[in-house]
């Protein structure tokens, strides 16, 4: 347990995940007021909308909207997501976003066919073209990220070597362009990870490339969700995707009903107990996660919710 | 990982857990359902009622009639629970229950007042009292047990020293009466363990008592249930008890609203895709969820049972 990290960085995805998922139809002003809860919690980055069109995806219909009306907290980076350049000129519309693009291959073949209608080679050449709008509009790219990268519901189990192997080609269209890129995003985006295969993972990439940072997006769909944190907190990564509440979910992988994201207030709390910094006041952000609870009108998966904080018992028993 | 046991074992805690927590009045025949479903999923160990006082708990008011109409499968043991001999002379009454005793005493003294209004020093001295009555019965007695190992909601964190104190005071209650106690239970009862709580546990009990078995019983009640699992099991811990659904959690200790025992089916799903063999068909385990979940009449939290099983998946992909 050596390798823990220290300190972590946590992207808040409650919003766009949770209201791209549920059915609503949710107010806009009620999505700014969980943005708004949540930038007063200690969060650093929250990814806030989807720039997607509203016919696909009617919970973002009111992404520009959303924007434009949260309340910018100092020192809190607001991102939006966007899978091709309409969706990008929307995010570089905003004054308030922090703009970073990333590279995104899908490991599964079939899952691409089916949910895209394209072949890998089509979405190499897809990645090609926004690696070139990013180039031209100077937005900086950040990441690659490797969705179904443990498994998927349509193709089964992913081979190590396919997502190794697709992690170098994003790299390659990268580096063709003098874009330097320092963080892989491993997304467990149909929850077929378990504690061992993320570290047989994770260990695999670190040792393909040392000089990188490892970052995990992890589903709990199977209830692996935090245990699978854990064994990438042992691994030493230090950068999570979460979402309040365990808001989410994936609205094409036919999981109805399912949880979502891995909840951010829980993740919080495992992190906390070990002694791993967050920057997060886990009180505020139960408060959120019983407001994310309010605004979907449904319970949300999240424990530490009800279960209470530590933190906050050992308080009230040191003053008793 | 190269600690990860080959086989675990069961003890399904969820009729008990469960039917003693539910506020419901739920019908005798339905809590026979749900153990008649458990008993054809491959569980060997059910703990099916608690003889304890109909008006202290309601839930188990029924709990002869419950034994008496639950229809025996062959290979699976049926367990009782009790805290007193009163309890006990009704166990031993069914000829249906395997009898087995612990010695359990709570870690956590503040706790002890207030829920039993007992010192450590009282409760030691019914322990010992229980013990004469077992060897008076000739009741094998199993284990050792410590309640709230890792922490309590009015006492704060417990030190490990305690914990290995008590075990060693109820090992020397039964070498004084010639009882030969083969496994250490240590219980998460208000879930304060993380992963890093459980290894540092285990391995102490362990290198202490190095021929005895560690068995865990976890609550999920911050979320922490299945990492603690892993944990448990990394260790190469092979007996766990759990809830079918995650049924349960402490009627005692103020978490109103929180989850229950850590949930078989995500347990048994972990340890299917760990290799781990757990002899329970994971298919007819979610039928017993579903079950479960149609008996209390709420949702339960576990995952898989929405989330759906991997095994299933891999398998109907291959005949694709």
């Amino acid at each position: 347990m050596s390798d823990l990290p220290k300190a972590v960085s946590i992207k808040e995805e409650g919003p766009r995940e949770g209201f791209q998922f549920e059915k609503g139809p949710i107010p806009t002003a009620r999505k700014i007021e969980l943005i708004d809860s949540l930038s007063k919690t200690g969060l650093k980055e929250i990814q806030v909308v989807s720039f997607v069109p509203g016919k696909n995806v009617p919970g973002m219909a009111d992404a520009d909207e959303v924007v434009a009306g949260l309340h910018a907290e100092p020192g809190v980076s607001y991102r939006g997501m966007w899978l091709n350049e309409k969706g990008l000129m929307r995010a570089l519309a905003s004054t308030k976003l922090e703009i970073q693009a990333g590279l995104v291959l899908t490991a599964s073949e079939t899952f691409l066919r089916r949910n895209q209608n394209r072949t890998l080679e089509e979405n190499l050449e897809g990645v090609r073209r926004m690696a070139d709008v990013y180039v031209e509009h100077q937005v900086p790219v950040h990441r690659v990220s490797i969705a179904a990268a443990f498994g998927c519901n349509f193709e089964g189990d992913i081979p190590r070597e396919k997502v190794l192997g697709m992690i170098a080609q994003l790299f390659d269209i990268a580096r063709e362009r003098g874009l330097d890129v320092g963080t892989i995003f491993l997304a467990d985006t149909m929850a077929w990870a378990t504690p061992v295969t993320i570290k047989r993972m994770v260990g695999d990439v670190r040792d393909r490339w040392p000089d990188k940072t490892v970052a995990l997006h992890l589903h709990d769909t199977r209830g692996m969700g935090i245990a699978n944190a854990m064994a990438g907190l042992e691994m030493g990564v230090a950068h999570f995707d979460s979402a309040v509440g365990g808001l989410g979910g994936c609205p094409f992988a036919s999981h109805k009903g399912a949880a979502g994201n891995v909840c951010t207030e829980d993740f919080v709390f495992l992190c906390e107990e070990l002694g791993i910094e967050t920057g997060v006041d886990l009180e505020a952000l139960l408060e959120s996660a019983r407001l994310a609870e309010d605004i979907v009108g449904h319970p949300l998966p999240g424990s530490v919710k009800t279960g209470g904080a530590l933190s906050t018992l050992r308080r009230r028993l040191q003053r008793a």
